[in-house]
């Protein structure tokens, strides 16, 4: 079981290692390749910590757990029902999400579980899947709500979840997790807003890779939000979401006040 | 008027140049930064094209032109409607269109017009959009529709259409066009299928990429679909579907035939 982050240190360079309480111990090359072990140790408190990969695309899924469905009335899928977040809308522990200059309107938060790909991989079967999940971290995905229905004709969700700083990911990279006995709490000013088992999820992480590798080439890097359940609700600017997964940890991110 | 194009060498090196007839001048550096001559001439047909730039993301606009809405029924919207297409969805000219292994359904083509970021941007106004665009290509962008309307709570936008393979681009970036003089015209084994005037669209290039910028950061080489007007269809499996634009060229791709 290893906790994998990214961070920038104080002379502004761009490392990774593993976390282990509060010591870092570095590494160089690939995170999901080859890594060699730089012999240097960082201490959690003299690094900033970034976003633990950086995927070249965010899978992020709606409709996948059961409670959410029933309360929404709506069956469960047959298959991942997915959008896709550019990279750019990734941002790590601490950062600040940004409220879009030209939206007023409600900003929700969404606590998940994100699946970070290891490989890259097309048409995988489930039982190959677990082969190709790099590790576990935790994901608000952010929604700027209003949008979703502004146009009667076309559903806005690229749009509402794509805006840069609205896929918040971290705080580490968990290679190992028994995601069936674990939950997603999410709280917002301290608050607890979202507690839910990840074993009411529709469909698994393995078969999430596996249906979604057969709908396109995931990359190493890649996150799949699992998406959310009951609990979901808005921020306002200057509250401060918290995301935690036990073994992964707690996530944190601030909706900037407005100037 | 510069029309630049990538493709792969015989020796299997990628490079880019600028294309005058059948007359390649090869150059080396970031086509959307600083380029330097290499001194080399190729002539078309020793090499083989790609697509023209590698995008982080493919943006994907929907009811676009009044024509359509107008067959349609639906108002124009007041804001681009967007998808995004991943980056492995991406094939240049006379690569293979790749029937998804999980689908017996329709494949559509849509020929349209694409613009071709030049710069990184976020905020930008339509007055300063020009500025960004580098240049527009044609795109046939391919869609699963029977995949839309399976989930009745759910319209599978980022499914049916980010397949790899399902976003077909080139054959060159024109950087400039008077797309208010041009058609797209699509033709499909052959035989015309659609040819709309550009000047028919809802959005402009620089409204597009102005709005699109207040949505999210726009990298070099991202491709934005302007949409597509009417006269779209299926394509039988080892049709050839070409896109061509006066003043950009022709883009042609095959619908593998199954096994």
């Amino acid at each position: 079981m290893t906790s994998w982050i990214r961070f920038q240190s104080p002379d502004g360079g761009i490392g990774f290692g593993v976390l282990d309480n509060d010591r870092i111990t570095q590494y160089e090359g690939d995170m999901f390749g080859a890594v060699r072990a730089t012999g240097i140790e960082r201490n959690l408190n003299e690094v900033t910590l970034i976003s633990p990969c950086a995927p070249s695309k965010v899978v992020a899924l709606w409709n996948n757990f059961h409670a959410l469905a029933a309360k929404l009335d709506k069956a469960p899928p047959s298959h991942p029902l997915f959008l896709i977040k550019p990279s750019m809308s990734v941002i790590g522990p601490r950062e600040a999400i940004r409220r879009p200059a030209t939206y007023g309107g409600k900003i929700a938060y969404e606590g998940e579980l994100a699946i970070v790909v290891g490989r890259r991989c097309s048409e995988v079967t489930p039982e190959q899947a677990a082969d190709y999940i790099f590790g576990y971290t935790c994901i608000n995905d952010v929604t700027a709500v209003d949008l979703l229905s502004e146009d009667p004709n076309f559903a806005q969700w690229c749009r509402a979840k794509g805006f840069d700083t609205f896929s918040c990911i971290g705080p580490a990279v968990q290679t190992r997790l028994d995601w069936r006995a674990a939950h997603v709490v999410t709280t917002l000013d301290g608050v607890e807003r979202q507690r839910y088992p990840l074993s009411d999820m529709i469909f698994s992480p393995e078969e999430q890779l596996s249906l979604l590798s057969q709908d396109m080439t995931l990359m190493p890097g890649d996150v799949i939000a699992c998406g959310t359940s009951i609990g979901v609700g808005s921020i306002k600017d200057g509250a401060t979401v918290s995301v935690s997964i036990e073994g992964i940890g707690t996530l944190s991110n601030t909706l900037e006040a407005r100037g």
